[in-house]
């Protein structure tokens, strides 16, 4: 097969499509002729040699993808060859076929093209298990959403809308920020001309967020303390400000708040099974009747991966940007 | 009635056994007559001036009593004047009458003294919320301990050998960590002598503690998280070691870890009421049954407040210092 290969770290042009090995479905896995990838930002470091796939996992990049299930491994029940799908991987989604443990499978929802579908499986897992599976978002409650147009962004807007919260967003331009408002964004932060403190206390009479979706660590975390609710909960995902910061355990201990810092890549295959599985149950529906679909920026030929990466490095984009093999 | 009475903040002279109004049992309230309050570094903090009482609350210190219902406010039902009781205070223990709302009130347990019973409140409400309500510690997990024989320690090692933990304490003198060991510690840390970090990754086979309770905040906060296993959390409730402290966020996400703070004064009266009913479902039958118990280092006359605030000051005792009223 075909595959976005590393021979040596470094730039967009570090991507290389060449001839790589075909996976092998092995047991309790099925293999995926794929459709369509899409770009996470942990591909980005993987391709300047700075995140290393966990061990076992496929040396191409690519966190999910989209495609037909083309052979079912050893021990897999449920699922056929043929079926159209979406996959949360840990790592191969840059690649014509890759073997995916059948629990990170999901099928592709009603309404959704099997191109698009790729733009779903780390949003909803990670949007899923960190605000509500982790913070546990209520109805009513308000959720700051850091990055609000990215592919995070966008679902962690749609979802926290669908259960019924207040949704504030920062983004850095206004045209961000109105896609965000048509994702049904309540308040919007534009981080280069306000502080998003201000603009949490100010929407929320003075009590601040309950649950805080950040991709910036150390830069906000400061910040993010100070716009936490009484009993908030801040969880990280990223850490694109840094990796260490002054943490002011008195404000915290004053807010009864929490601090959660997960990644779902190097998180065990029963880990990850049960995330899908809460996915399924509780986000797919709500895909399948329109209430929540896929963000898609644009779509590349993953032969010119490079470019793809180029658009999220500019953050240009708004949404995923998706990566469809030829 | 009698109360200790803060005239000018200070050191342990400045608790002045005095005379004081009556309390009088409001909407939702019982009037208690005190037998036994204990100490809480909460109320040394209170006595030097830098932890007022919240809105509402007693200006006597005291955050637990024991005694017996003098009077029962409108709206309480389920309680009887002479009825034996202990309970969570937001402030007033230090007195011989103080006015409690019913949710936070207690039964004294069986095979329980009067006196003995002062000392339950506070620790227990205070381990159970942080590390079965938040932490969520599990049967076969580890719980590292900071502390282990004060009187959240003593608790604490209790509690969680009673649901089948693993249970490692630090304390900085031998004679401290035998008191734990014949609590039902299974790992003794001297922190005087011995790296805790080290001692726990030599104890769980280099995986970490699955929960850590902490009351030294920002001395302990790295070596917290680099002891912290996978999916580990940190629940702090208190900051002897300081309040601000550097957090490898990067070390708390390749753990999927989350670190809480928390303080139980300044819940509202239904936080209060929560974590005293589930005290009452699921630590109350352990007390009756023998299981766990009061760790009492000794008691002193109320009126003689000040030296047991030395004696916790100078961190001689094991257990709680008990004031029992005249």
């Amino acid at each position: 097969m075909h595959a976005i290969t590393i021979p040596e770290p470094g730039g967009p042009e570090a991507l290389v499509w060449g001839e790589a090995p075909d996976p092998v479905a092995g047991e309790g896995e099925v293999l995926v002729e794929v459709a369509a990838s899409a770009v996470n930002r942990a591909d980005i470091l993987q391709r300047q040699g700075f995140y290393d796939p966990p061990p076992g996992a496929s040396p191409h990049p690519g966190l999910e993808c989209s495609g037909r299930i083309a052979g079912i491994g050893p021990g897999v029940s449920g699922w056929n060859v043929g079926d159209e799908v979406c996959a949360l991987l840990a790592g191969g989604g840059y690649a014509e076929k890759v073997a995916v443990p059948a629990g990170q499978l999901l099928p592709v929802p009603k309404g959704v093209g099997l191109h698009q579908a790729a733009a779903l499986p780390e949003v909803v897992a990670t949007v899923w298990s960190n605000v509500f599976m982790i913070a546990h978002l209520r109805p009513g409650e308000t959720l700051l959403v850091h990055g609000g147009s990215s592919g995070i962004g966008t679902m962690a807007i749609q979802l926290a809308k669908a259960v019924g919260a207040k949704v504030v967003v920062t983004a850095g331009t206004k045209e961000k920020l109105e896609r965000c408002a048509e994702l049904g964004a309540d308040v919007l932060v534009n981080y280069r001309e306000q502080d998003f403190v201000e603009e949490v206390a100010r929407a929320t009479d003075g009590a601040g967020a309950d649950v805080i979706l950040d991709n910036m660590g150390a830069k906000y975390l400061d910040r993010n303390v100070k716009a936490l609710a009484v009993n908030g909960r801040l969880a990280i995902i990223g850490m694109q400000g840094g990796v260490k910061a002054e943490l002011n355990i008195g404000a915290l201990l004053r807010k009864r708040a929490a601090i959660s810092a997960t990644s779902l890549r190097a998180r065990p295959l029963e880990e990850k099974a049960a995330i899908v599985a809460a996915v399924r149950e509780h986000v797919w529906p709500l895909i399948d009747a329109g209430h929540v679909r896929p963000i898609v920026d644009r779509e590349l030929p993953m032969s010119d991966a490079g470019a793809a990466h180029r658009v999220v490095e500019e953050s240009g984009h708004i949404g995923k940007v998706l990566l469809v093999t030829p």
